[in-house]
């Protein structure tokens, strides 16, 4: 090969990552791929924009077609973001037979399968490690690395604005509204934070870890979402004193033939690996059954990771050119879809209710639980500062999703009961 | 391909996780590498052993020949350990054109160039992701995730039994020889400990990372060690109070084009994320200038993680044989090994001392200290039970190597200084 020439879609902070990536370490990707490097045609909203990163005038266009039906052009990296429009460009690229790098989870968690399928029919790469986690290799690591294992669960602090959030609320005791406000200023979360803070954007992540750790085509519906608006200073502080820290947890696990997949707001226990993943950081937790735990752990958005992670793929497509075997790594999903249904999920749970403080509501409110099966970790019940009210606050031990819900519905329905105040899934035990 | 046939040497507890993997995975290692894979032959010494899996017994032979020269045989397993014999056979297995994988750091710690390069003489692979952190898939995560990145630093917990001896001291209290005696009876030290206590295992482990991660040929000579047989309970309480934990850390650094590569007991800031690494568990910490911090976290050791790894190397070795290409991913070293002077390493340092409680011995020994332009981070005097006998404990500043040396040089010849009772490197900040 006399050379390779880079289509790239997008030129905002990754894009001008991978600009800079890409001419700093010439030497290392000829050392690699075995020949020169170079991006030909740049897609832009703005030419005129002020970019963080110097390119030549001539390379940057408006127009698609310079880019993705440019001939010369061998692979299209796409860090423009966006589902549709962005999908159309990627299968015409695809269709031209341009092998594909994206960071783009959004377009990944919805049409994952369908691009992949015309990556391969076409006998082009798509790769998208840059997608989920963007500094964490944790794709490859599924892939190859434990290609002799069976997954049967993983969990994923996957979302840096959230854990950023929760980690401050934790460490300084402040309110979830405060310590947001303070993630948008240090530019953590964005104005309309909705898609972090809410879980899709774990979702999302979540959806395309699932689908290739279970080898099963998981979509986005499938992962049940809860996010951390609702969180407050009281449930951290019962979590810490019960041994546990409050997290963000994408949690996908295989029972037998059928998985389940959810992000929601988890009482980890402090002695998980996880539960020491502070501020934006992410870590993906998987448990093989051969393997045991192993985590990764790294930087889960930035420029610069992200860019890192999409020149890795790159350097992975030439490799796979140079040896005439690309389109072949696509690994489709081997598995029939097969999702848990609500008394097949087991969990811990907290809970944290508001009574009137008579006789005998203890009683009533524990004979809901035992009615449905379910016994309790620790139990405590405290009075509150107002008048004949009380705090009543439950770590479960597993139970059934089902029979937790029915109880929800039933203290929902108990006149004693004032308020639900929160309720939040638990991982892992504490040792007392 | 018709099949693939497996020569096996060695049938201890990692060969025979290999045999139970590759039989109970037959559907998933067809589905990966297009066709049937069979272990063909295993040497071990013994044919009468009582096995920890069952194999036909016309598979054993203890004739090396049968499995290393057999030319049906198209990948070599070698678990059986030794150095200077299985250098031997897989020199002739390789010669004869027969792919290897190894989980065996002691050899490739001291031969593994030499093997590489033959390897790639004849065209075949040689794997070892096994012989580092068996569970952990770190030499793909250095190769690939991170080959368009510059790796500058990386740390390692990378021997499971120095990490439960000292995770178990400072959880309880306890002295180094009873958590040893302790660790033997529970099977996760040796009868003769001595390579992982006095940290040569570790050592192993560096030369082979910091060789692939600085893509130097890094010696185990060249890996200063110290091990942590002589760490006091008094010397983590220290630690605890100042913030900061005791691990056993392999310590890579690189600056401009100098390298230097230790393993010694470090007193780790608790908020590093390798501070959190419990028990037997391994992790390994790499710094990337472009993506930032990750962290490979998982076990060690262990039949079944090793096992799992060796496989997942010859799953490698068979789709590279399916795609004609076995030889080509071996990257050899692209820099010249040059090794930082004890000036030119930097670090911070912990120092406790018995001193004579006379006027004037805190001055002068703190004025030794500003001679060598050493600053402190922390400094506390106490007095000693012993009538007239005072502990001086210090943290320093980051000083250079050369300068702390002469520092404990100057120290011993003070009249008034007792003893220098221990003496450990440094890492992170702890936020007071």
């Amino acid at each position: 090969m006399n050379g390779i020439s880079i289509g790239l879609l997008g030129l905002g902070t990754v894009g001008s990552g991978v600009v800079k990536i890409i001419k700093n370490h010439q030497d290392k990707l000829m050392h690699q791929v075995g020949c020169p490097v170079s991006i030909k045609k740049i897609l832009v909203k703005d030419i005129h924009k002020q970019r963080a990163v110097e390119v030549d005038s001539s390379l940057v266009t408006t127009d698609p077609d310079e880019v993705i039906n440019d001939a010369d052009i061998d692979v299209i990296i796409e860090v423009m973001g966006g589902v549709e429009e962005t999908k159309e460009y990627l299968l015409t690229a695809l269709k031209n037979r341009k092998h594909v790098v994206t960071a783009n989870k959004d377009l990944m968690a919805v049409y994952g399968s369908e691009l992949l399928a015309v990556a391969s029919q076409n006998g082009c790469d798509l790769f998208y490690e840059a997608s989920v986690a963007g500094g964490i290799p944790i794709l490859r690591g599924l892939a190859d690395g434990l290609s002799s294992d069976r997954i049967t669960k993983m969990m994923g602090i996957v979302n840096g604005t959230t854990n950023f959030i929760l980690t401050k609320m934790s460490q300084q005791g402040l309110a979830y509204e405060d310590v947001l406000k303070e993630a948008q200023e240090l530019g953590y979360a964005e104005s309309d934070p909705t898609a972090d803070v809410e879980g899709l954007d774990a979702a999302r992540k979540m959806a395309i870890l699932s689908t290739l750790g279970f080898s099963m085509n998981i979509d986005l519906d499938d992962v049940k979402v809860k996010g951390i608006s609702s969180i407050t200073e009281e449930d951290l502080a019962y979590g810490k004193q019960f041994g546990y820290c409050m997290k963000l947890i994408g949690i996908a696990e295989r029972d037998g033939e059928k998985v389940e997949v959810s992000v929601q707001p988890t009482l980890l226990a402090k002695s998980h690996p996880l539960a020491s993943v502070q501020d934006e950081y992410n870590a993906v937790y998987v448990y093989g059954e051969a393997v045991g735990e192993t985590m990764f752990y790294g930087p889960g958005a930035g420029s610069m990771p992200t860019a890192t992670a999409v020149v890795s793929d790159v350097v992975g497509v030439m490799k796979n050119m140079r040896l005439g075997v690309n389109g072949k790594s696509a690994v489709t999903p081997q598995y029939e879809k097969k999702l848990k249904s609500a008394d097949e999920i087991f969990s811990k749970y907290f809970m944290r209710i508001h009574v009137k403080d008579q006789v005998g509501v203890f009683a009533n409110i524990t004979s809901i639980f035992s009615d449905h099966h379910v016994s309790f970790e620790k139990i405590l019940q405290l009075p509150l500062e107002e008048a004949g009210m009380a705090e009543i606050v439950v770590v479960t031990h597993k139970a059934a999703l089902s029979d937790y819900e029915n109880i929800l519905v039933q203290l929902r329905d108990l006149e004693p009961v004032h308020t639900i105040k929160s309720s939040y899934r638990v991982e892992g035990s504490v040792k007392s």
